[in-house]
This record gives C-alpha cells, structure tokens and sequence, in this order.
C-alpha cells in the first residue's frame, strides 16, 4: 500500500532532533519486504548490560514476534532488536515460527549474543507468510552499519500506514544524573487500549535494573497508550519494549534496582510524559482523521469506570462521525455514556463540548447555543468533557474522528 | 433529514399485505414533529382484554418513554400505543417527563383507558426537547380513524433513517386453532444488542396471559435483535412490544397462562422466527451498507462466548471496511477473535468465508485461493464462519459492512 494519504494536520512540522544515548546504535534499510523505495527494516544494537522491559498485546491470536518477546523478556536482557514493516507475522502458523526463528539466529550471530537478549517485532498484514530468509541475510551489514544517531530512518522503517513518524526525547535527573530517554512508535489504525497496533521502542542510558524498568513501563502503559484508541479494534502484534543501557552510571548514575526508589521519581515522570506523548501522536496520525480529540471523565464511579465510559465515547462510530461532521451532536455522547455499563445518572450528567455547557440535569443546558458550539466544533482539536457527577473517578482519553478517509485507507489496505 | 438515500439493495421488493388481527387498529398521520410530508406519528388502539410485553434498552440513559414503558408494562395491560418519528424524548429532563404525561393524557382520553395501559416510544435525535403540545391533539382524531388494515402506514410512519418499512407476518396454532402475528420494526444506525435504537411492535390475536407473553418476547430478543448489530452503538430508546389481543379465544383458543405449556410451542417458534426477520431486516436495512453479512460462529467455550466473539468481529471497523472494499482479508477477522477477550486457541481456529476454507491449525488454509475467495466476496450477501475448535458454543450474528454511506448520513444527521 502506497502513502498515497496526506500527512495528517496534527504532525510535528518537522521530525526533532534527538539527542544520542550512550550504548545503542541504529541503522535501517529497504529489504523489499513488501513496500518498494522506503526502509522497512530497522536494527537496534545495545551495548552488554541494557536490560529490558515490555508490555505485549493481550490478544488471544497474537503474532509470532510477539510470543518470541515474551520469552525474551523473562531474561531482563537486551542486545538486539529487529523490526520490519509490511508483514506482521501474525496467524502464520509453522512458517511464522520459522520465520522469527531465522531472523533471530541472524541477528545473534550479526552481534554475538545469547537467543533470549533478542527482541523481534513486525508489523504490516496479517496471515501472509513473511518470508525470513529474503532479509535475514542483511542484518549482518545493518548491525555493522549501526550509527548512534540514526533515529529518524529508524523511526520511518516502522512505519505502515502512518503518514509521519514518531520521535519524542526527555530528558530526567536520577540521583542529581542526567539521563536520556528517547521513543519512537508506529501506528494509525487497528488501534486500541490493549493495546493497539503499535509498536514501540523506548531506550534510555539510564542504569536500571530490569524489574524496576518493568514496573514503570507497565503503569506508564495504562496512562498513555491504553488511553488511546482510534477504531476500538486490538492488534496481534501490540509491542511496547523499553531498553536501559546502563552507560549512566559511567557518569556517576547510582543504578537503580527497585522500582520504589524515590530517586526514580523524576525519570518515571518524564518517561511517563514521553509515553503520553507518543500515545497522542498516535492518535493525532489516526487513519483519515480530520480531528484529535480528547475526552476527559470526571466524577465516575472509579478511575477504571471513568476509563471505560470515555472508551465508549472514543469508540463510538455515531459520536465520531457527528465529530467528522463538524456537528455537536451531544445527544451521541449521552448514548454512548448510556451504553457503557458503568454507573451513570442520567440527571446528574454534565457535558462540555471545549468550554461551553451543553447539558446538564438531565437535559439541555439553558445557556445552550447551537450557533456556538458548532463554531466550536470547527477546530480542528476538541474536547470533550463529561463529568458524571457520582465519584472521583477520572481518565483522559485521546482518539479522532471516523471520516470517509477510514473508510478509503480500510477499504482497499492490501490491494 | 430527508430520505436522500437510495432504498437498500437488501429490501423486499415491496411491502408484504399482511391480514388483519381482530383487536387492534392503527392509523398514522403526518404531525410535523421533524420530518416534512411524511407520516411521523402513530397509534394503535386495542380492545379490551389485550396484554402485554415488553424488552426495553438497558441504557442508563434512557428516554422518558422507555421509563414511561417500564411502568406500564408491570399492569401486564394495553390498550393503546403511540409512537412518534422525529425526536426521541431522550434526554430531555422534566420537559421530556412533561411531554410524556402530556401524550398519555390524550391517549387516554382518546380511548379511554387506564394510565398503565398506555405504551409510548419515540424515535429520533437526542436532547432536543419534544413539543407533545403541538401533536397530542392529534391523538383523539387518529383513534376514531383507527383501522385493521393500516400496517403499512404504520411500519412506515416509525421509520427514521430506514430506507424501507420493515413488516412480517406469520400464522401459528395453538391447540389447533389458528393465530396470527404481525410485527413491525425500524432501525437502520445506532444499533447494537441490548438492543439497538430500535423500536419493534408485534400483534397477535392469540389469548396469552402477559408472563407467559414477556417470557416468549424475552427469549427471542436473545435470538433475534440481540444477535443483529450495525455499529455497536445502543440506543437510548430500544424498545420492543408486544401485543396480545386475545380474540382467538372466540374462535376456541384455549387461552395460554404458561410459558412452559405445550399448546404454546408452535406460536414461540413462529414468533420467534418472525423476530429473527424483523432483526435481519435491520441489518438489511444498515445505514449505507453495500453487504449483509451473517457471521457464524462454532466450537466455542459458551454459547455466551460464541456470541461475544460474533460481535467482536461484526463490530470491527476493520472487517467491517474489508468487506466494504470486497478484500477476503481473513487477519483481520483473527484480530477480531484475538481480542474479544473470550477463550481462543490460535492453532486450533479455522475460518471459512462462505463455502472457502480460508485459515485452519494457525496458518493460513493450504487451499486458500486469493482469486477464488476474491470473487466470493463480490456477492451482496456474505457468511463468514469461524470454528474455534475449543467446545460447542455457537452463535449466529447478522450485520453489513462500513461505507463512506455510513460516513455520510451520520456525518450530518441533523442538519
């Protein structure tokens, strides 16, 4: 499938600048896999030492690469990682197995580890057998090849139907130490809490030893990507892996061991924010969207009620087409808070589209204008606020709007 | 909104003639609620003696008319049905409580009755107050012209978006004695299990006391509407009635008190069918659709499971636009399974896009045939069959694909 799409209106102007990190280099190539005259192969070579962390896809047909990662994960250890687009490797069967299996013994013999220090993830159709043995052969050349400041090929090789990549930096202090951590992921479609079709790559130069990494991946996974949903559909391949060199310590960074250490307080909070971040590019890359969206819940029962409420609205194809039509059709959001099968009061329902009160009590707010609120919905970044009125229950979602470009990049994604 | 649309490609060629059930009347009327020259507004007018049913939206937000259902429906009693087309009086607070009594008065007064033998629904947008005081008046006119013979007019004036009216008859016995059931519905978006914006009202002149009438309507919701699905999205209004009469008693009907009476097997299967239908007839009718598409699903853990997994896959946009786009692309019906969260075993899946094996043992079938199955798929009307080789659960789910139709009537609903 060809980028025939625009670039979507909420990309970066321009892909940043990001700092190297001490112990990971990069290098990407066209292997040819299925697109023609982009990179669609990307290698990440980690110095000895880098641990590692992941959260993975809950799906009960996941991909190969996926079950591979899991296995992997269980050694806390990290040398290489392998990406490729255009084939997920995903239902197919025997052949799939195979195919991780070749990858995988080229890429140990291309840096000289050990089998469970290597991290494989694929993305691309589903089903189709992904032919190992016409690429695995270059990864000995890209590992050689492997720059430390090669973020932006890299991030471009996984892409699929993206129309930018996606690179966030921070920076954060352990023990007084600064540290770096950079991001990148991929997706735009098949994409919801669980996570999505997504895939991401986190590395920084901080000593941390692989528990504790595990520990703030995971909770960071829960307020930025499984926050996030375009079209409410899961993927088999949902990869979010994050890489700590270690090479800090070299500059006096006292390696951390648990995840409770208050002297990781600020790199879980700017990881945090970078997984946030990365998330809403996502979501701002949503397939055919013309507007980012994001819905914020107050006053659910709990945190997880309000979290499922604003999913139901994220989800909602009635919600997201009233949005596409630049139409405040609130009445949409008061069904989807009613669908949800969380607790919810009807008269004790507040909605906001951005600033204005639309309704409240059980009906339309008084100070209601139609004229208003649809000059409001011509922005191209909106929210949508809904306060139950029950608890102190709280989540943020981010999606977009569901519009005839969906239907035009779904409609024909392998033909 | 007027009726731009085409007729579905999925609607009877014409609207069947269905006899007349001695004990109910109707008649229609255009009252101007919203749509301009065409019938918005109905009544159905019964004799004594009539009982009732009822499966109403498990919304939390419902509408004041569903609230208004719930309590007439503890009588067990009708005499008279009204249903407007237009505006749904949902989420419209005191003024849509007002609207409710305002209505019911008039119906009461226009046949007669008691407050709990009045059924109301209303079917259209959400939040906008309705203005009863500009139709109620109308009521007392429509009861003395109500006639047996109405039914087209009336399936027609409880359409919104459909594109055609839907009506079903069948005959039963019971004891021998022949009955009669008709039943009208509309939907055509919003709609999803449990239920859909989805108004359906079944007659009959059998004489069945209403516990054993709401266990029968109960049990075929599960088979019928709740196994029909076009966007996920459950209305605020679902409402389905229905309506006994009880004049085959005259003609030697003994009448039925009993849900498990025997005499009452023949009437649930045909009632029933007669549902399932009506439900089909929905999802014929989905906004925009090009396909009808009925899953099946097998082998499952549960019954229960089975179904959650049906509506998995007919509930992602995903497959949904696949089929749109006429692509056999069977990933994404395992991604559908993956994740809707119930027992699946990648290896033992097998899936079948009508009569073609498309995946089995993990991997993709090794008879597959993109051209065959290609091919396959340009048919209006679709089956995908998927065994998950785990128990004998099994469900059968009817939905359509996802257009730019779609888009576009739900882009601009309401202007």
């Amino acid at each position: 499938m060809a980028h025939d799409a625009a670039v979507s209106p909420f990309a970066p102007k321009a892909i940043p600048e990001v700092p190297v990190i001490d112990g990971v280099r990069f290098a990407a190539c066209e292997a040819g896999i299925k697109y023609r005259n982009r990179k669609d192969l990307m290698i990440a070579v980690m110095d000895e030492g880098t641990t590692a962390a992941g959260v993975l896809t809950q799906s009960k047909t996941c991909s190969a690469p996926v079950l591979w990662c899991r296995d992997s994960l269980k050694s806390g250890k990290a040398r290489v990682l392998v990406v490729n687009s255009g084939n997920s490797n995903a239902f197919t069967g025997k052949k799939g197995r195979d195919a991780v299996a070749l990858t995988a013994e080229f890429a140990m013999k291309a840096v000289g580890c050990a089998k469970d220090e290597v991290y494989l993830a694929s993305t691309g159709v589903i089903g189709e057998p992904l032919e190992a043995g016409k690429f695995a052969h270059l990864l000995d050349g890209l590992a050689k090849a492997a720059k430390p400041d090669a973020w932006a090929d890299t991030a471009r090789a996984i892409m699929t139907t993206d129309t930018f990549p996606k690179l966030v930096t921070r920076t954060a202090t352990i023990g007084g130490v600064p540290v770096t951590i950079n991001g990148f992921c991929k997706g735009a479609g098949m994409i919801a809490p669980d996570m999505a079709t997504m895939l991401c790559f986190i590395f920084t130069d901080a000593a941390i030893a692989a528990p504790a990494l595990q520990s703030l991946l995971a909770a960071g996974a829960q307020t930025s990507f499984n926050c996030m949903t375009v079209d409410g559909d899961t993927s088999t391949s949902d990869t979010m892996l994050m890489f700590a060199t270690g090479k800090a310590a070299a500059r006096g960074q006292k390696p951390v061991t648990s995840a409770g250490d208050p002297a990781l307080a600020d790199f879980t909070a700017k990881a945090h924010d970078l997984m946030r971040e990365l998330a809403q590019l996502v979501a701002k890359d949503g397939e055919g969207l013309s507007k980012f969206v994001t819905i914020e819940i107050a006053g659910a029962e709990s945190d997880k009620a309000a979290r499922t409420i604003g999913l139901s609205i994220a989800n909602s194809p009635l919600v997201k087409t009233a949005i596409a039509g630049e139409d405040p059709n609130w009445g949409r959001v008061v069904m989807a808070v009613g669908k949800a099968g969380e607790a919810a009061d009807r008269d004790k329902l507040a909605i906001w589209f951005g600033p204005h009160l639309v309704a409240k009590d059980g009906e339309r707010a008084p100070s209601y204008s139609e004229e208003t609120v649809a000059a409001y919905m011509k922005n191209g970044e909106l929210t949508i606020k809904v306060d139950l009125g029950l608890g102190a229950g709280k989540s943020t979602i981010w999606t977009c709007d569901l519009t005839h470009g969906y239907i035009s990049v779904n409609a024909d994604y392998r033909s």
